[in-house]
């Protein structure tokens, strides 16, 4: 299994070095191989090159059989030309050109760790929702226009847009997943608002009869960011556009207590990326202070989903939350009467 | 002081002749003269003229000193064309034709319902958040546009637009508020993907040198919707855009745990529009259960704003505590021990 590696910057290049770690423990104990290539991206690739995206990189990843990336971004670059920070111009167009047009996000509360949420107990406990996101469409990758005013001032102007096969992709996707799971479908719009929100709705709608199975039903955005805070365990799966989703599934992660658990999955071209949820975190790196436990199973994902590998991502799972169990914890999670690890530590315990 | 009262649809018709009731006692204890003028608005207009704005509801406007609105829509006037439709047909366009291009929505935990929130009581007990929305921009009034694609299928395509001008207002307004309060204002955006966000950044910090003692910060709207389940407490004012305000006006709200109680208010133009934040609620319409202190309290705005009536404003919200205190309570605020009110009955307390 060829894996591209891709630690970026930040917490990155310490967080995917503990991945390998748990890939290597379990490639000895199933006889699996796992052939790595480390590739730069984000800040640290622009600091190398002179690019945050270089060629070089986008071809070992198209060259893999799986993406592991750590995080991108972190103040040294923020004030860069838009095309040139790792934002924007290196995790997306990465998303673009790998046409990784779906984005799983999790939300999972692990038992153990059911009280560390803002929320009640018993409105998180046992929480499993998935939500995807549309990840290639939209305002994200519309036009963008700056023009002068002839009064003074100027006016922003970008498109948002979707076609029908590109809701129709994702939605697919949505269906298959909930009907892997407990077979409810929430798609999320804004369609009493937005014709792409209408067109989204319909496509949605056109095919829900080839999926009898799962139970279908649409949600105006706003109401639910509401529902994720008043009820989120009425949820099972949830699709939407990519905006509404950075922002929902932001808000999902939260409601855990603990995004430094979070994996998640980007799917759809040729070649899949798997990345925590969280971000680089410039303030705590190269400080053995970073919760591996998020990139641990981002990489379980992906034993899973790019390479049918169950018994083994299960292992990996199954190993995370005997050592939550077992009292271990590492900073962002730690909780009165645990014993506190650091990054590497923690991977050893896994 | 003239007011037109448009109650709308569901639940409006309930709640608004409370407001009327509460603004009559101020009337009398304090000697003001309240002129009131009822108007159709949404579902209820639609069916009586064959429109939801009549022309005649916005000359009734135009010609007040405020507005208060109930509510508008319901499943009735779901399959109407999008112009016919109480929402897009009404709202948003009396919003554009009044000019009220900043929405005020405060999310203040009120100390009697402290744990009626789904959040622990110790992250919201005491929250006093205002969020200001731009109302009149943004996705809300772009182009909206269809077309087939020659290969089969459709493609949507909507604009979002903002003017130096339009953020600069509605940030001026936010700096204002700050200022009255605790000095904190957060200004929340997509400045790393979007440009219109990288203009509405770039016009607000060019403000804050007019308002030193007003501390600024920016947030990315993703992470905002995370930090107010997170830790809420951290906010004092925030501005932004029409779509995101919204939704985290939507998510802020129901960090209470009491949306029927959190009045808005809708300013920038001649004259100034006060409703309840909650929609319509047809389910549970014309059975004397609706909360109608949203409402009292939207009235309350409107005499402090509008009128500049602070006394007789604090003693409506004074009123409303007290009754609170005393452990009246309406259905969807009840809780174990306290005593359950209808409608018309809780007005009665007030
Ligand atoms: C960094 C940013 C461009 C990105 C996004 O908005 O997609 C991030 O928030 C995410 O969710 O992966
Ligand atoms: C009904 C809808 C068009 C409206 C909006 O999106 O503005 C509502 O959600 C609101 O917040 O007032």
């Amino acid at each position: 299994y060829k894996i591209a590696l891709l630690p970026g910057d930040g917490i990155g290049p310490e967080i995917i070095p503990q991945a390998v770690r748990v890939l290597q423990a379990v490639g000895e104990k199933y006889n699996r191989q796992f052939a790595l290539q480390t590739a730069l991206i984000g800040g640290a690739a622009y600091d190398a090159t002179g690019h945050p995206l270089p060629e070089e990189t986008l071809a070992v990843c198209r060259n893999s059989d799986a993406v592991l990336l750590g995080a991108v971004g972190g103040p040294k670059w923020d004030n860069l030309a838009p095309e040139l920070r790792p934002e924007r111009g290196a995790l997306l167009p990465l998303r673009k050109k790998l046409g990784l047009y779906a984005n799983l996000r999790p939300a999972v509360v692990n038992p153990a760790l059911a009280t560390a949420s803002t929320l009640k107990e018993d409105i998180v406990a046992g929480l499993d929702i998935l939500i995807i996101r549309e990840l290639t469409g939209g305002l994200y990758f519309g036009q963008k226009h700056r023009q002068d005013l002839p009064g003074g001032g100027q006016k922003a102007v970008e498109t948002l847009e979707y076609t029908t096969h590109e809701v129709a992709r994702v939605a697919r996707l949505g269906f298959e997943m909930a009907r892997r799971r407990r077979k409810k479908l929430t798609s999320v719009d804004k369609a009493n608002v937005l014709e792409s929100s209408r067109l989204w709705r319909e496509v949605v709608e056109s095919l829900a009869g080839e999926y009898p199975d799962v139970e279908l039903s649409h949600m105006y955005v706003d109401n639910c960011a509401m529902q994720l805070v008043r009820n989120p365990k009425q949820f099972d799966v949830l699709i939407t556009e990519n905006m509404f989703g950075d922002i929902l599934t932001d808000l999902a992660s939260q409601l855990t207590g603990s995004i430094g658990m979070l994996p998640s999955a980007s799917l759809g071209g040729e070649v899949a990326l798997y990345e925590p949820i969280h971000g680089s975190a410039p303030d705590i790196a190269g400080q053995n202070l970073a919760n591996p436990i998020a990139t641990i199973l981002s990489a379980a994902m992906m034993l899973r989903i790019s390479f049918g590998l169950e018994d083994e991502a299960a292992a990996v799972e199954r190993a995370v939350n005997k050592v939550l169990q077992q009292g271990y914890r590492t900073g962002d999670i730690m909780q009165p009467g645990k014993t506190r690890l650091g990054t590497v530590e923690m991977t050893d315990a896994v």
